[in-house]
């Protein structure tokens, strides 16, 4: 339980008057705030919502200020407040420093102070974790790997040999970081490996969600900088290099070899081919097609819109014969502009 | 071993005459049935198949039954009496109750009856595991997290704490339910995490697949009810709330604060947008780009046809340019209405 | 260590003078590369690169020989010969023969020679395990599941009971082979579970990525034939089954019942219906929607090309209009025909 007070000096916002002695026990949206929650409002569209909403107090933009029935902390971004005010009240449980008895650490490894290490969890030998480190249950952490300050791994993250992990990074459920990347020549008898000798290299301040797979690099290593964000069931290939705060959406998959700038999105279940240059500040919405490189700023898609299966079918038909419809169009052109004395540009004026 | 006789009797089928005396080992497709095996038959494509089975008995309707070399179970749906008769027959190997040595069980878990638990697994403090629940080799259940009589979780799953999943549930290796969402505002330096306070909420009769991310709610739960089913590497982002009896087929995301009705099915990597409301009864074709919400039950698609690539990329091209395609159409449209005394819709009749 | 004689005698190549005393220590791109690697060049395009190199050693083609400023081990095809070289260094730790105390080794299982078993492992009841078996650490592998020899399984991987892998296979980390496959008859409450009576064979030589899923199959095998190689995040429905030597990249379904060929290649994130016949030799670009079987090798493409998002939403508007379009054109086509002595195709003459 925080104090309204408490929270407002912690944001740096101005706290109502009486916020020492308004108890907040966690967040809500404005819909569902009871008493002792502290709601939020991201604009306008909310504001039937903020008039009826039985929150303790809203964070709100100074404009709404007026309409709210409860007391309010006023800022310019009241989504990045909220942020903000998440971390003041407890979410996943934190737990205590600790080697659990069913835990294999290899006597070789190097531990941080106040390292927790749960049950089934397996530190290979030369791995170097952090101070504060926490490390799920059955997590495996292979050979010579690094895990930086206060990174946590949930229970069942893969991490290969020599895999880096910079500090305060999460890392979600049975994520494996460091498994080959997908390298072959074609020999006469069908495929041969290519062993993979580089490794992963990962910044601080990064998220990676559950179920993702980032492989180790051919020669050098795969790279991702500070601060990106990874939600679930990414794929990112071998010897790819992401660059800061870039965030990569549910499912995308992103072929060997590419490299993606500073500050791009990557929607839900984008693809990127392999060897492409993306340049910072790309974004490229829900399941586009990422087959060029991008050397210019701005937002890029790709598809069809969705519609009835049964119309869909006689346009997904008419696709095929595109380039010819665009001939058959040409055609009516030349014929239309020889009939005429003047060409049809002209006609129009 | 079941006789023919107990098995009619179970369908609540007529058995054929010394159906008691039919030993059935198990069930077979009819083209490669032997005898002691039950097999079915679900159209008319398959009577030659019928004509040759080598079957003990057939589940077939009546219209076939004269067909059948083989005595025969008839019904109106042999395709459910099928799944029905499934049961009757051992698939998977049933653990015996008991919690291995090698488990590590909170003394604060409460357990119901004929639990088992496997080697490795880890349940944390506060969990409830109702009767007959299987838990795998590895599984790690987080603190508080509840799971219903007679659920099955296989080896590798993660349940994060809180997280509920009703009775009779089976969730597949290496599953992660309840990491948090992909939540995050946008703040000076970069993304700034919003801790997930909700949790996920399953309900009854949910079977689902391997590798599946279903990820723990905001500030509510994400939601799952009863009698849906999902198939191995699906992600359902925070927020989201899934109806009764919805079918999601291999690999299809679905970003947060999404609501799927009942009754509904997204076929193979359906992408759905968030913050979008999906009807009941509501059908996605393979790889269909839900980016809008759907008010009117039916079958949707987006995406084109496959086509050879060399054809492919000329229609590709021409893709980018249907709308300049369309604005020469209707130049051309409006030249020939010029020239003509009647428009050409008159000109038709 | 390896001297560069001792390598160019094991690829069969011609070792320049004084191979014998030149010590490689590993494998590097010819611009990264640095004394005591050896690089290789793939063609033309890095022919300056090729100049400037400082690696001890090329493999290259004999028409750039000459252009080097270091010996060359000269052949046809030098990607081939980079991956042949890269098994002569070490990458992946090998961890020794022996059974880790942390391991849960059903006493009926049956282990050849040489066998490692790490900790947190469970090696249920019956199942078989070839000599040099590497199993990982909080591996599963179920009841009467065999393993050939030399496969290697890296940690988290689960096998369910009955599958069955070849020799030389590589698993990656999470990846889970057997799970059921997803199959249900509509009931009048709902989905009925069938339950799932076949199992997963995968041939010899097989290299599967990290957080994979194979499902088993409902009556028959699910078939993964000798030499095909399969990126991360790959999902294979029940009963499928894939030819020799195809190649699956990053994050591609193949829904149930579906045969693919030998030697095809499917890119990231290709979708395949299910119940379909794939020939020999088809190659399927990234994102590829395969609804149809495909009879004739060659190369199949589906989707549109990337574009700006504003100029996209225009275009994708019209794709849901093409059909009308098209009948547009063909009333044009038909007005002037009318209006002309000749047809447009004779006219252009």
């Amino acid at each position: 339980v925080v104090t309204l007070g408490a929270l407002a000096a912690q944001l740096g916002l101005e706290a109502p008057s009486g916020a020492g002695e308004v108890a907040l026990r966690g967040l809500a949206s404005l819909a569902s705030a009871t008493p002792g929650t502290l709601a939020f409002m991201t604009g306008g569209a909310y504001l039937d919502q903020l008039r009826e909403t039985r929150a303790s107090c809203v964070i709100l933009q100074a404009r709404w200020a007026d309409a709210s029935p409860v007391p309010v902390l006023v800022c310019d971004d009241p989504y990045l407040m909220y942020a903000r005010a998440s971390r003041l009240f407890p979410a996943a449980p934190a737990p205590a420093p600790g080697i659990h008895e069913r835990a294999c650490v290899d006597p070789s490894a190097i531990l941080g102070r106040d390292v927790h290490i749960g049950a089934g969890a397996v530190v290979e030998a030369g791995a170097r974790l952090g101070d504060g480190v926490v490390v799920g249950s059955s997590v495996s952490i292979g050979a010579d790997a690094e895990v930086g300050a206060r990174t946590r791994l949930y229970p069942g993250v893969v991490l290969y040999h020599g895999v880096r992990l910079g500090r305060d990074c999460i890392v979600h459920g049975n994520t494996v970081i460091g498994a080959d990347g997908f390298g072959y020549a074609r020999g006469p008898d069908g495929w041969e490996k290519i062993h993979q000798f580089g490794s992963v290299s990962i910044g601080d301040g990064v998220e990676i969600g559950a179920s993702v797979t980032i492989d180790r690099g051919a020669l050098e290593d795969t790279l991702i900088a500070d601060g990106v964000i990874i939600d679930d069931q990414v794929h990112v290939g071998h010897n790819c290099s992401i660059g800061p705060r870039t965030a990569l959406a549910g499912c995308p998959g992103v072929a060997g070899s590419t490299t993606i700038g500073a500050d791009c999105t990557l929607a839900g279940m984008v693809g990127v081919s392999g060897h492409l240059e993306i340049c910072d500040n790309a974004h490229f919405t829900g399941q586009a097609r990422i087959g060029r490189s991008i050397l210019e700023p701005g937002s890029y898609s790709s598809g069809t819109a969705l519609d009835k299966t049964v119309r869909w079918r006689r346009n997904a038909v008419r696709f095929r014969q595109l380039d010819t419809l665009e001939q058959r169009v040409r055609a009516l052109e030349a014929a239309l502009h020889e009939q005429e004395p003047n060409p049809p540009e002209q006609a129009d004026g």
